[in-house]
């Protein structure tokens, strides 16, 4: 009675593995800012809200596999604001990016199947590719270079005739990277060369600092055969909780082969597609004070890592984390574990995730770590705080 | 730019492919009584939909991977119920049965590992071990004997060296079976024997007709550390569109094994979760007047059949299905269509799944389908005789 071997393999989340220790540090009555995760403290939209309020009907039902449609003609309005042109039939509603990413995952590729993702990436994909049983292939990004993509000869090494992908995740998780047009334009090319889909995850879409413009995958007219975009609304309207996201393809074989997987699962939760579509109306009036707010969270993270000796780290340019090479330490778990089971200042600590977790390649990232500024401007400052007192601490503590 | 094998392997849904001919009906002004998806009119506990109405958190935030621990507490009580004595944990909440079966297939199997399932089974076990690379070993019962489970030796003939578990659905979709104590401690004999799990697909514990009881996986303690339980809410409180469930095993290994699956994806929706907790508190006051309504629903439906010449099936003992044959067609699934596509009486029809999708073994069902009797009384008399008068147009017109 032996566990399957990708159970035995699949990793241990590192934003969320520490959640031990991190209970036993409040069962001691210390506070803990959580860094670690991307769990923003903004205020859902009270449109959602309103809905579970005033949710009416007598028998919750099921939906349909591919989603609410009332839900996914609101959507064919949000995208078409980012220049997203696409019908109701490119959607299939999920639950979760998560299970956007999967069933992607699970449409292309086989067992030994091979997707190159740029690395440092957002951990849970090497779940999702165990869960799946393809292969990722990173392709090594640098804090130092802002993790720009490399030369298209560098990333052809890496494309064999079991490579049935690239995927992107753009404004990038745990990077901060945001892809120019002409990025993606020669992704596209190699894509088309050597007949491979582009999978976008692009849930970061409205997270982009610094005047810069995000380019969505879908707007790339001569691949849109073989793009495919993830997509949640976890981050977008701070709505973690609800479990929803989309993929989306004009591919119309995928997309008819993964409407049997999303028939199998029945569908994604019903209320919580209702406050979804409800929350498509917000626009900018909606959309720039979160930014405004976000960039201010950035620069103050940004300024006071700085401050902090043996610490590197680049301005990012999307999303809501930063990549933080710690110079003067060799293991960042062991220092994130340290700050929760014995350091604490007036009973407070701070919790991030280790790095290394986020890279495919061995031995990667394993002093590096990431953090999600997703706590109000008085709170991370506090923990920047924190963070500097225990890194010097631990630092002293390891070279003794 | 090839799919997947598995994308272009795994089924449609026999319950939900054909819903395009639905839609056209309907386009066309027919009502359809709706017997081919489980999805009750029962009303959603007050309770329950009480907590969408009175939610009060400013951020609909993350949970717990394994789910919030208020829930799994209240979980614990409700087993205790059944004399099913667990931990909060022994438990992971899931987003529904649907995810709670994925994770159980993809901890045990790898690619080409094999289940054996009693067929007719659940279609969408398919869909799910397409997912997982696992391969189901149909184990045929048959309606003539009512569904009951063949002599150890018939199962150790398909038990060999890729077999990891035998999964059961007790009460059975579509079958109606209701397993006996006997009958489980004899596959807890053979699972011990060949050192494989049990997995119990038990969504329909409460759903027991005519003073029967059920016996849950978990009540035998000899298997305490090979038993996997698979539940969901979504029948026992008709909240289908809730979307959660749960895994449950005294197994450690493979809880935190799987655990490291439910980290990937993050968590099961939050607010379903507060809701489906608040359900844990309903009693005896709000199942035996459901049980009753089935029950007559059972009566009525197979009363109903019993009057429809060229017809064969059994009366249920649990869940809310029924498998009729048709003995005078060949192609129910043709028939399913033509029901919807060219059938209709003072504009109404019904659907109902094709039973092929229902079975492993190839060939096997092609002129049965399964009927969920989830409607009310007037409904289900007026679904009946549709089904009477379409299927004697259609045998006179097939034999014409």
């Amino acid at each position: 009675m032996k566990l399957s071997k990708r159970a035995v393999e699949v990793q241990a989340s590192p934003i969320r593995k520490l959640m031990p220790f991190a209970d036993e540090a409040k069962a001691k009555g210390v506070k803990i800012y959580h860094l670690n995760i991307g769990q923003p403290d903004i205020e859902t939209p009270q449109v959602m809200i309103d809905v579970y309020r005033n949710y009416q009907d007598k028998v919750l039902a099921y939906g349909p596999s591919q989603g609410l449609l009332e839900y996914r003609q609101n959507l064919v309005d949000y995208y078409s604001r980012y220049d997203i042109h696409i019908s109701t039939d490119d959607i299939i509603v999920t639950t979760a990016g998560s299970e956007a990413i999967i069933f992607a995952m699970m449409a292309i590729c086989d067992a030994g199947d091979e997707i190159i993702i740029p690395e440092p990436f957002y951990t849970n994909y090497n779940g999702f590719a165990k869960m799946a049983g393809a292969k990722i292939t990173p392709l090594t990004t640098h804090a130092e270079q802002e993790f720009a993509l490399p030369p298209n000869e560098e990333i052809e090494k890496l494309i064999n005739v079991n490579t049935k992908a690239i995927m992107l995740c753009n404004p990038g998780n745990p990077t901060g990277a945001v892809y120019s047009k002409q990025d993606l334009e020669r992704i596209a090319q190699l894509a088309i060369k050597h007949d491979i889909f582009v999978i976008a995850d692009e849930v970061y879409r409205e997270f982009v600092y610094d005047g810069l413009s995000h380019t969505s995958i879908l707007t790339l007219e001569n691949i849109a055969d073989r793009a495919v975009l993830v997509d949640s609304i976890s981050k977008r309207y701070s709505a973690c909780g609800a479990r929803i996201g989309c993929m989306i393809s004009k591919n119309e074989e995928l997309m008819a082969a993964t409407l049997k997987f999303a028939q199998a699962r029945l569908c994604p939760p019903t209320i919580e597609q209702l406050a979804a579509s409800a929350a498509t109306k917000l626009q900018a009036e909606y959309f720039q004070p979160t930014l405004a707010e976000y960039k201010k969270r950035r620069d103050i993270v940004f300024s006071e890592l700085q401050k902090i000796p043996g610490i590197v780290c680049h301005k990012p340019k999307g999303a809501f984390y930063v990549i933080a090479k710690l110079t003067a330490i060799e293991d960042a778990e062991d220092f994130a574990k340290w700050m929760l089971a014995e350091f604490s200042e007036n009973k407070e600590t701070v919790m991030f995730s280790p790095a290394e977790g986020f890279y495919a390649t061995p031995g990667m990232g394993k002093n590096e770590i990431r953090i999600a500024y997703v706590l109000n401007e008085d709170d991370l400052v506090a923990a920047m705080k924190l963070l500097r007192k225990g890194l010097k601490k631990y630092s002293a503590m390891i070279s003794y």
